[in-house]
């Protein structure tokens, strides 16, 4: 099966369109903070939204949208919008009251350059941005889609969302005891929910029908587990170079994650459970979601390495 | 002119349905939250959210939309969105990282019951709930009209709104010399901007006219700016028990306010002027106005106080 390929094979087996994706996402990006007043609060959003990232959900957004749309810059806006909540959700993570972490994708995390009260804010401003950078960029989409779109990512950043994954963290750290069903919530809401979100709006946007917003629906939740089960294996098998922020500190944090809970080989087995469960619902599409295909085989080969 | 009552007598004249009002929207908001998940993020929201309060943003978007519309129950979802906005703006303030306030409406602040991390995920699934709630609640308004009233109360968070103001607040602290024209952006966007969002958002619900919106928003944006002038007039004026939190901390803490800037009788004299300007653009609706203009007197009433 072609997502057992490890994560070198398949980038190299599909480069071109995707370094392409990521280029117009940084370039609209760039730009997309730059009539942001006051200007410490906008040099506090560029500074976090602006590091080099993997832009993994705009460009699974991106790669969704292709399957049914031919104008990619059509989804732009939301591709951008959805790192930007990405961003906004990494920055609360990092403070002091949450995660406390100094680092975060190789350089000194937000509020250790801008101070806690301005990183908040730009935490804040970046999840309405986020959502009025979209419409503000949409007005020749029809308001159903555009309402669509909102929907789905206004839910995201909510309780059943990155907020309600974090709360849950939270509320479960220095437990003695927690269950695996918990966990998976945990995980569902904080990763899963965006990783969904931004294929689904691909669908939404690229005029989707209601059954295969569904069968996407199952394959991104799948594969947002997935992903944050290899980034919680990661955080325990490997080093600060290669990931870019400190690692080993959920555990010391008392922090719940599949290989706390049942160790790292049977997190990896999970890991492949959840990736076949998410690769057979896009069978019904066919060749189209072939890139889709490679992105589940890259989670594949991550927690395999 | 009837602003120019104080706030007693004019609430002595209009008392009964500004008290249904408040009615509807705490009896709305108190099953708002119920299936919230999970339990703690759910109490840390209805903690700040339940607290006794003035429920005045609600309160002007289900006045403005009577001017227009007729069944209330139409607009209620927004009011109680608006509540909810408000109040993820002040558990965020609160934070030891922004004011560092210990009380709020009379009760200890959030981050005191429920600890930092909780009150700032609090405040994050707040924003994203208000709007959440608005859309579930709104299926039977027309999509466009839905789109008007979440990309104005998106703006609201964003940099030309709370977090803008806030940005702008905690720049100019600590900072020897401030200029009039920066204070009143802060004002604008921190409280002004919330204000002027429930006023349009009332007038796009109850089908308003463009040029009816383009007054509207004048009208709200000078009373916005009034009675945040006010609120600083009352922090150096009044004690714990009139206000519900502790007072004359804005100048310890190095805060730019008008009353700081040029003394408490020239920020009086402002508001006067703001009050003017704002019941001016209420002359085109006639009788319609008459609780706007009553809203309004309010304002200037306590200013006088």
């Amino acid at each position: 099966m072609s997502f057992a390929m490890d994560s070198t094979q398949v980038e190299e087996a599909f480069p071109a369109p995707l370094e392409d994706f990521r280029r117009q996402v940084n370039e609209k990006l760039r730009s997309s903070v730059d009539a942001v007043e006051p200007p410490r609060l906008r040099e506090a959003m560029a500074y976090s939204l602006l590091a080099d990232g993997k832009r993994i959900r705009p460009t699974l957004c991106l790669l969704t949208y292709e399957m049914f749309g031919h104008d990619v810059s059509i989804a732009l806006p939301t591709a951008c919008g959805l790192e930007m909540l990405h961003t906004a959700s990494l920055i609360h993570d990092d403070l002091p009251a949450m995660d406390d972490d100094d680092f975060r994708r190789g350089s000194p995390s937000n509020h250790r350059v801008f101070g806690e009260g301005m990183a908040l804010l730009a935490g804040d401003a970046l999840l309405a941005y986020a959502l009025e950078f979209i419409l503000r960029n949409s007005g020749s989409l029809h308001p159903e889609r555009q309402l669509g779109v909102m929907a789905k990512l206004i839910e995201v950043v909510g309780p059943s969302g990155l907020s309600g994954g974090q709360a849950l963290d939270l509320d479960c750290q220095g437990r003695d005891e927690v269950d695996p069903w918990t966990v998976e919530e945990m995980h569902i809401k904080k990763t899963g929910a965006l990783i969904e979100a931004s294929v689904v709006t691909g669908a939404i946007l690229g005029g989707a029908s209601q059954d295969e917003i569904a069968r996407l629906t199952t394959y991104a939740r799948n594969l947002g587990l997935a992903y944050q089960i290899v980034d919680d294996i990661l955080d325990e098998t490997s080093s600060f170079q290669e990931v870019g922020k400190e690692v080993g500190q959920d555990r010391a944090a008392g922090k719940w994650t599949y290989p706390r809970l049942v160790g790292v080989e049977k997190a990896r087995e999970r890991v492949r459970t959840l990736i076949t469960r998410a690769v057979e619902e896009l069978d019904a599409f066919g060749e189209r979601a072939s890139m889709l295909r490679w992105a589940a085989g890259v989670v594949s080969g991550r927690a395999a390495a």
